[in-house]
Parts: structure tokens; sequence; C-alpha cells
């Protein structure tokens, strides 16, 4: 019998820097064997519809029975569990194929969003009590993290797949905070570590704890 | 004929606040003549499950062509106009009622999440074009705001009307924030002002503008 | 026998700004009657050297027994009371005649600082009384608003001047933050009142209250 | 001839934290050759006056070549040069021994502030070029961090000392940020290579480089 796939993604660079600390994380963990399965993980481009078609091409090939996207969230302090994908493109910035679409929709007979289907809130508190900096969020944004995490959630909800999936923002790394004076960081072996925890504790929490997570507004 | 009914909902005080500024804002434009409507000002309780009870019955009373609502978000700077609300009462904090939801829906059988049907990015735009601090906002929270907002939605879903409806997000004012060192605010005349050209361009514009309002992250 | 005179100073706009809000403030009051003196308002260049110079020969003339100097702090949400002016130039954009010195004196024989001589505790608690959002700020900066501030306190104290003399930040106002996305503002009513109650205490308060209003770091 | 000595302090933990990051990062360098000289690393307690009676029976008897005090800063994000330290504490929290001052010189007959002799804007060109997240800061607050800073450049300019001596501000680590949910931390290992890069610059840097490094309030 074959071990069960984590398909772990990270994106390209975008916006001018050098590198993409998602894809610096998740590449580390390739391989990794994690609560009985093993981990691969791939790189997606930073383009609307592209970094979709190739998701779904993986997941197609790998039949991964759990899948979590992570994307650079420049601006951030801590590894971030987004709770809610939404069904809109609306870019601020240009993708790295010179797109940028405003207010359009990702499947325009898809629902107004999807709910992340990973035990976000066990997770967190699987980080925090590994002193690794976690908190749920409410907002993915509306540009291609949140475009890849509503086509994960759509591409599972239409195939009525059993797999798990979610997004995790993660913050810059130092030597990109060095360039950007004021903005927080974590180091890359505190990503990685924070992501091996929350894998483990997305394979094996049968459901999610009941502990607060929102905010006001 | 009768004139159409704008209604204008506010909070009552919440979280040991002396005032809540929706309300204060609101209530000055109950009765204001807008675009051939007249504006209803109503207060609703800070409180799961009550406010929307209240809320149904004032749409069922008035026939309202246009709901907002609005509600305070102590810490943002600007007048934030909500794009989405999402099926999930979450709180940090318990209502006024001394309730304290974790992770519960708040229409089982309801959709992740709504949409505003406001015109929000050309709000954005006649507001600051008046020169008064707006946003699009990506989250209304988890908390009795984004619950009043998700319940008005669900409302004009499923009885099918054809009346638009959408949440604002208001800063404290500054005797708020006096007594909140380091808290951004906005004087109740400038939230009035931002209301009033709000719901100007909510009555007036057919279809919203394309302009860019999304976040990165 | 004269009134005393209570010298107010704003700055001209800088920074690409159509306005200043510290002279639009301080000009509103000009004319005003306060506690037995009366307030003399004047602009200042946002130039340094030259901003000191119309400075000094405003104090050369009117003789105030008073001077506060005002200048616009964008990106603070409260009016600040500033504790100390520093004996340094170190600016991040040129000034309005293209000057930007880096790490030089303002005056060479000057003291490495000076402390406000204005009771700032008294004045922010009288000020957050009257709902004004107000705080002590540790740091003027280094660009013309603490040049200022610096040469004020050196010519008081070079010339033995009874005068007490200090510095206030404020925030944009609302049609600069909404061109300014996420920046707070304070309207410019609640400026124009909190620089009255600000000159009341200064003017009334003989010695300052003794109230924490320093930061840990 | 003996070696020169860099004296490097900590502080011990204060605010009910486990530990003090300063002394976790220093402590990592006890006896670590740099340029010739060696690291003696020490702790201070967090308690005005005691601080600074330790630091200066440590200074009369190492007789340090270069004196770097470090202090814990919760809620920055960068390792922070402090440029200048002002003679007054006014604390928002008890020191360890729970004392409280408001607004009392550190010495009475010492001036308003002295600046630090460290080549801070090379120092920050350099740890910024190893990817070290660093910046110029223009307040140290007025805590005993300050209170130790401001001590050590007073002890110093009496006793005509040749030594060149300043401080750094750390932020949390992340074990600390996952505790304080939204605050930014730095790994221990990026603050000990900090430090290090921060060292080396003091030792071998002649005179500061001309950068900007201020800011506009």
């Amino acid at each position: 019998m074959t071990q069960p796939i984590i398909l772990l993604t990270g994106f390209e660079p975008f916006e001018q820097e050098p590198l993409n600390p998602s894809w610096e994380a998740v590449r580390a963990l390739d391989g990794w064997p994690c609560a009985g399965a093993s981990v691969t993980a791939r790189q997606l481009p930073c383009v609307f519809g592209k970094a979709l078609q190739v998701l779904e091409q993986l997941m197609e090939e790998l039949k991964p029975a759990l899948v979590i996207c992570v994307g650079q969230a420049g601006g951030r302090s801590q590894m971030s569990l987004e709770r809610i994908a939404i069904n809109v493109d609306d870019a601020r910035i240009a993708d790295n194929a010179g797109r940028q679409p405003v207010d359009q929709a990702i499947y325009n007979d898809g629902p107004a969003a999807y709910f992340s289907t990973l035990p976000i809130k066990g997770m967190v508190k699987a980080m925090r009590a590994a002193g690794v900096p976690a908190e749920v969020s409410q907002t993915a944004g509306t540009f291609v993290c949140n475009h890849v995490f509503y086509g994960l959630m759509h591409q599972l909800a239409t195939h009525a797949s059993k797999a798990r999936g979610g997004f995790i923002h993660i913050p810059y790394i130092p030597s990109q905070a060095a360039r950007h004076p004021g903005q927080p960081s974590l180091a890359l072996e505190t990503l990685v570590e924070g992501l091996r925890i929350a894998l483990q504790s997305a394979m094996t929490l049968q459901q999610d704890v009941a502990e607060g997570g929102g905010q006001l507004h």
C-alpha cells in the first residue's frame, strides 16, 4: 500500500523580491515523513489562472491526502492560518505575467467563499505551544494567494475529495526585512519548524479544538 | 406613492464604552432626504441573535430599498466599506448578553459568505474625493458586526429582495480615542459626512466602478 | 501695560502636501485672547536654518511670554506634546529649499538636547479630559520640526528668557488621510480645540503635574 | 599586553517574561574574540539605580575599550541602534524592585542628553548588508534601558574615557511573541548574528558613515 502524500506548495518570488520565503520553507520539507505520510513540496507560479492549473495537475497526479498552500505575507509578524477563501480577484499589483484583474470572480459558478477544512485553531494552539508565533487570519487578501486558496477548496469540493485543504501565510524572512526597514520577519528555521507542527496537527487532529480565534472587526 | 426608505442602523455601546459612534452617526441622519428616498435610523442591540431579530423586524416593517448597517471598529483609522460577510460567529469578548460563541455558523443552511451588494468601490471613491478617509475592507471580523452583516445579506437573498445591502465599519470618535491612547479616530462630523456621501453613492450608482481595492494578503 | 503675547507658529506645506495642518490650526487662533494674553500666529518656512531665522526675528520683535511651535506628523493619530529636542539634523527627505543634511549639529556649541519647558503632562491631561486624543512624545524626529524646536529652546536658554517654550506635533487632517489610505487623522476642529486647551494649560499651570507619560522603549 | 575588553550587557527578565532576550543574546557571545578584543558578557538587574551601580563596578573592574548595553524592546521588529539617551526616568510600569519614578532626573547635575558614541549608521549598514533587520532609533524610552544608557554615557563622559559606548534595543524572540499574538520577533540566532556584526563594526569603524537614519517626526 502506498504512503499518503501531503502536498505542500510555495510560490515563486514576486514584487521584485529575490526569493519567496514560502518556497524556501516548503522545499526544506520535501520528502519529510509526517504522521505516516510523506511531504511532496512543489512551487507554484505567482500568476492568476496558471497557478491553479499547476495546482490542479499536481492534485490529479499525486492524489494527496492533505494539501497546504503557503504564501508570503510581507508585513505580517506571525504565521497566519487562513480561515476563508473568497471568490474574487482584485489585484493591487500585477502578477508575474503582468495581469491585474479587478473584482473578477475566480469561478463564475463558484460560491462566494470556502472555509478552510484544516483544524486551524488546533494548529495555532500547537504552534504557539512550541514557541512559534501563529494566529488565525480572517482574510487571505484578494491576490494570487487567495486565488490559489479558493481554487484549491473549489477543486476539493467539486471532486467530493476527502482530502483536507487550507492556506498558511508567512512573514518575510530577516534578509527581506533588512531591505524593508520596519517590517517584521521570522527566521527560515522558525518558519520550517512552524510548518512541521502545522502539518503534524493537520494530520493527527480528527476535529478542531474549540478555541477563540476571531476578531472584533 | 410612498417614498423609498433607506434603513440605516447603528449599534448600542459595548465593551465598556459610554457610547457607540455608529449610533451617534446614524441617528444624525434620521429623516434625511437622500436621492428621492428618506433615511430611517434605528439602533440594534450588540447581542448575537437578538440583533438579527430586531433587524429582520425592521426590514419586514419598513420594506427598505437600501439597508446599510454601521458598526464601531475601534483601532481602524478610516471608514471601511466591508466587502464580504462570513458564516461564522467567533467572539473574542462576550456580547452584551454575556454570550461568546466560538466557531458557530450563523445559519446552518447558509452559504459560507455573502458579498456586499453595495457599489463599495464607487462609494470609497466618492468619499475620498470629498476628503473623507475611506477604504474597502476584506473582513468584517467574526463578532456581532459580521453576524448582522451576514444576517442582513441572508435575509435579502432568501427573500429574493431587490434591495441593496451592506456594512460600514467606522473608527472611534476622538473622545473615545482620548481614553485609548494611540488609537486613531475621526470626528463625528466627518463620520456623518462620510455616511451622507456613502448613502448618496449607494442610491445613485447603478453599477460599481472598476477600481482596485484589494489587498495582497 | 501691554498684554503678554503667545507666539504660536505653524509650518508651510512640505512633501507635496497642498496644505500643512499645523498652519491651518494655528492661524485659526490668531488674535485669540487666552488667560490674559493674546495669540499671535505666524508661519515658518519648512527650511533648515531659514525657519530658525524667521522664528528668532519673531521672538525679537514680539517678546512673547510663551512660544509653542506646531508641526505636522503624518502617521501619528494623536496630538503629541514633545518632551525633548535634540541637537542633530538628519533629513530623510529634502526640505523646501532642497537641503538634506545628515547628522549635522544644529548649533555646534549647543548641548545635546533641551527639554520642553511646557507643563506637558498637565497639558495632555487637560486635553484628554476634554476628549482630545493627546500624548507625550519622546522624540520630535530629526527633520525641520526638531530643528525648530531645538533652535527655540536654545534661543530661550541663551537669552536667559523666562518665556516657556515647546513643540506640538499634530496628525494629518482627514482630507490628507483620504489621499494616504490607512493613515490616521484628526479634524481641524479637533486640532484647534486641542491647541486652545494646550495654550490655556501652558499659561495657567505653574508647575507640571506628576503623571506618567513615558515609554518602556 | 592585555587584550582589550568589550563589555556587553543584557538585562534580567522583567514584566512577567520568563526570560530576557537581551541576556540570552549577549551571553552567547561571552568570551568571543572580536577584532583583537574579547567580549565579556554580564547581566544587569532591571532596577533603577542598582543597574547603574552594577554597570559602574563592571566598568571600574574591566576597564573596557567598548561598552554596549542591550535591552528588550517588546513590540519592535528590528534591532535598534539608539542615537540618544535622555536625563529622565518616567516609568510606565514598576521596575523589578517595585519602583516607578515619574519625571525624575537620572543625574541632577547631568546634561539633558548624551549621544551614542558608536558609529550607529555604519553598524546599521553592516547589519542590513548581512541580512539582519536593523535601524537607527531616536528614542530609547524613559525606563531602565534609557536609564542605563544615560548612566553609561555619563560615566564615560565624566571619567573622560576614550571608550566608546552605546545601547541596542532588540525585539522579542519567537517564543515570547507566541504568547503576545501580533508582536514581531527575531530568532535568537538572528539577534546573536546581529550583535556580532554590530560589535565588529563598532571596533573597526574609525568614524561613522554619512548615511541618513533620521525620522521626519
